[in-house]
């Protein structure tokens, strides 16, 4: 092990960021990053397996927040009140001084295809727990799977909000009303 | 071009999925599956790009088949009807006849990372197609975007219960059993 750096998760992540939106994913190499973060690709490897794992490290977290929250969820709940619930404990990673960084990371993301798919399948997962939550509070399979889409839908549609350039409000807020125009929404399909 | 061989696109799409079931996907050559279908390689490169191509062809006109039934569904229809009205006009597809081969691939897909994650984009496309059809319809965004989700669930569902093996219901059967249940589901959540 290197001696200690300070924040150098932090600095690798954001050096990393800087480079995908300054020279494209592909072009970046992990010298680059740790070079641009003034440390060495040994320290990088001690944080990340690799520079895709920059983008999506952490994120397995999501779901077991989500998952938490929703079978915490009052009884009475139904169950996408649950999933918004669930959602809402998302604020302490969607907090507003990550927005930029989420913003940043989303358009990377969006702008290469190996890495919608990555983002695909991580949506995917999304649904299963949340899906898998929903029938520990005892909703029936098709009830639960069919909230957990609406509850993807909600997450992305929350998400793509949060991050729009003249956003303000924090993202449990942002939620809070996507959950109220979805359940609108539910009377009318 | 070489000489006319009858039925050359279904003979090499059988024997791709014999060998994928026996020797697994990876293991399998399209030499192979060539040879297993009594032609040549070039034969099989003018039907498809590669092995790949053998489980995904054709798949791009489901969401054709299924916006166009969408657009042109009663106007009375609520748009999971409307859904519902899409999904069977796929029963054209899904012929009984066609079950076993849909059963394999779908056994071969699962078993395979690359091939699921595909077959996720797939999905997404098709979501995407439905939104966009329900959108014609005159439907709201969030609306059009929580049904085409729902949509995407009852297909899934669907496919997933035609291709059990003790299953005998036709397609657009079963579709409108589960579009029924989706109906039920949707006041519950």
């Amino acid at each position: 092990m290197g001696r200690w750096e300070p924040n150098a998760r932090e600095r690798l992540s954001r050096a990393a960021l800087e480079l995908f939106t300054e020279h494209g994913y592909d072009s970046t190499t992990v010298a680059e990053i740790a070079e641009r973060a003034g440390l060495t690709k040994r320290t990088f490897f001690r944080y990340f397996a690799d520079k895709r794992e920059v983008l999506f490290a952490g994120q397995d977290g999501l779901s077991r927040i989500i998952a938490e929250k929703i079978i915490g969820a009052d009884g009475s709940a139904s169950p996408l009140e649950a999933i918004g619930a669930g959602l809402e404990g998302l604020d302490v990673i969607f907090a507003d001084e990550r927005r930029q960084w989420a913003r940043q990371r989303h358009d990377v993301i969006t702008g290469n295809d190996e890495l919608r798919e990555r983002e695909l399948l991580k949506s995917a997962a999304i649904a299963t727990a949340l899906a898998a939550a929903l029938r520990e509070r005892g909703v029936p399979d098709l009830t639960a799977e069919l909230a957990a889409e609406a509850g993807n839908l909600a997450f992305r549609t929350s998400f793509t909000r949060w991050i729009e350039p003249s956003h303000e409000q924090g993202f449990a807020e942002v939620v809070r009303q996507t959950i109220k125009e979805l359940q609108a929404a539910v009377t009318h399909i």
